[in-house]
C-alpha cells in the first residue's frame, strides 16, 4: 500500500452514499457526458477560494486569474464576474478570453517567446505586455509605432532572489524569463522615452509553493526590488504584479499553504512600502490555487485483473488526459494524487489496487497500490486536484485515444 | 557546456551549407509550411532502416509497424508498401490505418484497456486482438458471438522475465499488460473451445533497448516460453509476436543497438526452436527504431537574450510539440537530444547557448547549454530524433499555442 494525497475540502458523500460534486452524484455526471472520461469543475469551490483570497489579502491587492492553468471557456466566462484581471501566456489564450468576454478586465500577457503577431494582437486589444527582454521591447515599440497605438508595456524582472522551496523556481539565476534586475531601470527609461504607456513591473519567482515563509519573504523582496527600480527610474509604477506561486497539496506529504499568514504578512509589507509605491496597484496572479482543487477527473473501469499477486483496475482514461497525475510531467518522483471509487466514496478502503489508464505503457499509472473500496468493472474512478494543468497540459492525441469531455458545475 | 546526443546518420550539410533533409534545405521547408514549427519525416531514412531489418533478420520474421510511435496518416499510407503488418493500440489508430489503406496487411491490436466498442470494431474488420486478460477474452468472445463472426484472438503473455536494461520494462513483474504466463495455456484452450480463431502469442518485454545481449536473451526466452505454452495447449501457434524494444540513441552516452548481432542471434534461436513452432510466423513490432531518427523538429528563434552571463535562444516551439526532448515525459534525467542551427549546420560550434521553447515554464528546455554555431533571431533550430513519440506524445494544447505542422518527404 502506498499513500495518496488528501481529498480536497468540499467533496463529500451524498445522502445515498457515493461522491457528489456540487451536490450532484458523480456517477450520474459521467453518464450524462456520454461515456468517455470527464473533467468536472465545481464553481462553488472556486468561489470559496476567491472569497478566502478576498478575506485574507490586503484590499489593494487585485486577484488575477492565470489562464494557462485552465483555459476552459465556460470557466473563463464565469470568472469574469469574480476576478479583477487575467494573465495570458499566448495569443491563443487571448482569443479564448476575448470570446469569453474577459477583455473588460485588465489583462496582461507574459511569456518569453511572443511572436510579432502576438504582440500585434495584444497591442491592438489594449492588453498590457509584460516584456521579457530588450529585444522584445524593441519589437513591441516598432509594432505599436506602425499601428499608431500607444502600447501598454510592463517589464518582467528576473529577480536576484529565488522562491525557496517552490515546486518550480524562476528567479535568482540566469533565466529565459524577464530581464535581469540590474538592466531593468534602463529598459523602463527607454520605454518611457519612446512614448509607451509604462504600466509597471512583474516578478514571478516560482510556483506550487506550500510553505508560507519563503513566499512572504519573496513578496517582501519583490516590493523592495520594485521600489529600488522605481526610484532609479524616478517614476511610480502604476502596477506591480507580485506573481503567484500559491500551491495546493497533491500528495500525502504535502500540506496546504497557510494563506492567512501570507495575507497578513503582505499587508505589513505593503504598509511599510516606500512612498514611491503609494499609488501602485498590486496584483497576484493565481491559477492552480484557485481552480486546481475544484476539478475532478472521472474515468470508468474497463477491466479488473490480477497479476503476480496484485490487483489492477484498468480505466478508459490515463495520461493522455491527466499527465501530471501519472507523475510524468516534469516530476522527479511519482506520488499518488487523491483518488476514489466514486460510487463507494466514503466507504471503507479495504482493497489494495493499482489503477492504470488504458494506454499500452507502464507510464500510464493513475493510482499506485492505493487502498480503495473494492473496485469492479464499470465503476467510476475519481482523481482529484484535476482542475489546473490537467487536460490542457496532457498529450491528448497520444495513442489516438478519444478526447475527454469537460463540464462546469 | 553540456553534451548532446549524436546527429542521426543521413543528415548532412547541403552543397551551399546548411541542413538538408532528403536533399532539400531545412530552412526552405520551414518557410513552405507557413511559419509555425514543423515536423519533417524523411522516407528515405525510414527505407534504410527497413532495408537494414530485411538484411539482418531471418526471412521468417515479419516486420510490423507500431502505429503508436507516429500515427501521421501519409506516413502510414507510405509504410503499407514496405512493412508486413501493423500493430495498433486504439480504435482511433484503427480508423487512421483504415483510411490509409493499411487493412490489406495483417493487423493486431494490443492494449490493456480496450473498450467494447473497440473490440467490436476490431472483430468486424478482421483485426487480431491481443487479449490482455481473461475478462477481456470473455468480452471479445461475447461480442463476436453477437456479431456472428469468428474472432481472431491471440494472447499477450506477461512473461516471467524482464528485458534487462530496457528504457521501459514490461515483464517479469505483476503487470497490467498481458496474462501471467502460468495462466495462458488455460486461456488459450478456452478460446479454442469457444470456437475462436486462435492466432498465437504476443510477448512485449520492454522498449528503447540499446544493448544487444539482453534483447537476444529475451527473444530466446520468448521462443522457449511460447513453445512451452504451445506444448501445454497441444497446438502450434500460427503467430508469435516477439515484441519490439529496439532503441535509438538520444543522448551523448547512448550507443546504437547492434541490430546485426540481434538478427544473427535470432536466426540461431529460431533454427533451434522446438518443432511445435516449425510453422509459426514470427513478427517483430517496431516503431521508434524505424521512424524515430527519420524525423526532425524545426522551430524558429524568436528572441536571443542574455541573463546572468548565459545566452538564451527562445524559439516558437517547445514541449507542447516535443515533450520528450525537454526531458519531461517520464524521464528521470534530462539529457540533450541532438540539436543544430539549421542554416549553419556543419559550421563550427563556437557559442554556448540554452535553447528554450516559448512557454512560460522552466520545463520548456530544448537544448541546455549546448554548443552551436552562433544563433540569431530568425534562425531555424533543428531537433533530431523527433520521428517517434514526438508530436502525438506531447501536450499540444498546452498554453493554447499554435499547432505544429507535419511533412513527409
Amino acid at each position: 500500500m502506498k499513500p495518496m494525497g488528501p481529498i480536497p475540502d468540499g467533496f463529500v458523500p451524498g445522502p445515498h452514499g457515493g461522491l457528489t460534486i456540487s451536490g450532484e452524484p458523480a456517477v450520474g455526471l459521467f453518464d450524462r457526458s456520454g461515456g468517455t472520461p470527464l473533467f468536472v469543475y465545481d464553481r462553488s469551490l472556486i468561489g470559496r477560494k476567491i472569497a478566502q483570497f478576498r478575506a485574507v489579502m490586503p484590499d489593494n491587492v487585485a486577484l488575477h486569474y492565470a489562464v494557462k492553468a485552465n483555459p476552459y471557456a465556460p470557466l473563463l466566462e464565469w470568472l469574469v464576474s469574480y476576478v479583477d484581471g487575467f494573465d495570458l501566456a499566448s495569443s491563443g489564450e487571448l482569443a479564448t478570453l476575448e470570446r469569453a468576454g474577459g477583455l473588460v478586465l485588465p489583462v496582461s500577457f507574459a511569456g518569453p517567446g511572443k511572436r510579432d503577431t502576438e504582440l500585434t494582437q495584444a497591442i491592438e486589444r489594449g492588453v498590457t505586455i509584460h516584456l521579457e527582454s530588450e529585444g522584445e521591447a524593441d519589437r513591441a515599440l516598432a509594432i505599436a509605432d506602425r499601428l499608431g497605438i500607444t502600447p501598454k508595456l510592463a517589464v518582467r524582472v528576473n529577480p536576484p532572489f529565488a522562491l525557496k522551496g517552490a515546486g518550480m523556481k524562476m528567479g535568482g539565476l540566469a533565466s529565459p524569463f524577464g530581464v535581469d534586475a540590474d538592466r531593468v531601470p534602463a529598459l523602463v527609461c527607454h520605454l518611457i522615452d519612446a512614448g509607451a504607456n509604462w504600466r509597471g513591473l512583474h516578478v514571478y519567482a516560482g510556483s506550487q509553493l506550500l510553505h508560507a515563509e519563503p513566499l512572504i519573504e519573496t513578496q517582501r523582496l519583490t516590493v523592495e526590488l520594485a521600489a529600488r527600480i522605481a526610484t532609479e527610474v524616478g517614476r511610480e509604477p502604476p502596477e506591480l504584479n507580485l506573481g503567484g506561486g500559491f500551491g495546493i497539496p497533491y500528495a500525502s506529504t504535502d500540506i496546504a499553504l497557510d494563506v492567512d499568514r501570507v495575507g497578513q504578512a503582505l499587508g505589513e509589507t505593503l504598509r511599510a512600502a516606500p512612498d514611491i509605491l503609494s499609488s501602485t496597484r498590486y496584483a497576484i496572479e493565481l491559477g492552480r490555487w484557485l481552480v486546481g482543487e475544484a476539478g475532478v477527473y472521472l474515468t470508468r473501469v474497463i477491466d479488473v485483473k490480477d497479476s503476480g499477486g496484485r490487483r489492477f483496475a484498468i480505466t478508459d482514461g490515463g495520461l493522455q488526459h491527466m499527465l501530471a497525475a501519472t507523475g510524468n510531467f516534469g516530476q522527479l518522483l511519482r506520488r499518488n494524487y487523491p483518488i476514489a471509487n466514486a460510487a463507494k466514496f466514503g466507504e471503507e478502503s479495504s482493497q489494495e489496487v493499482t489503477v492504470t489508464g488504458c494506454l499500452c505503457t507502464p507510464l500510464d499509472l493513475l493510482g499506485d497500490e492505493v487502498m480503495l473500496p473494492p473496485v469492479g468493472v464499470g465503476d467510476i474512478i475519481a482523481i482529484f486536484c484535476a482542475g489546473a494543468y490537467g487536460l490542457s497540459a496532457s498529450p491528448q492525441n497520444f495513442l489516438s485515444q478519444p478526447v475527454a469531455r469537460e463540464l462546469l458545475l
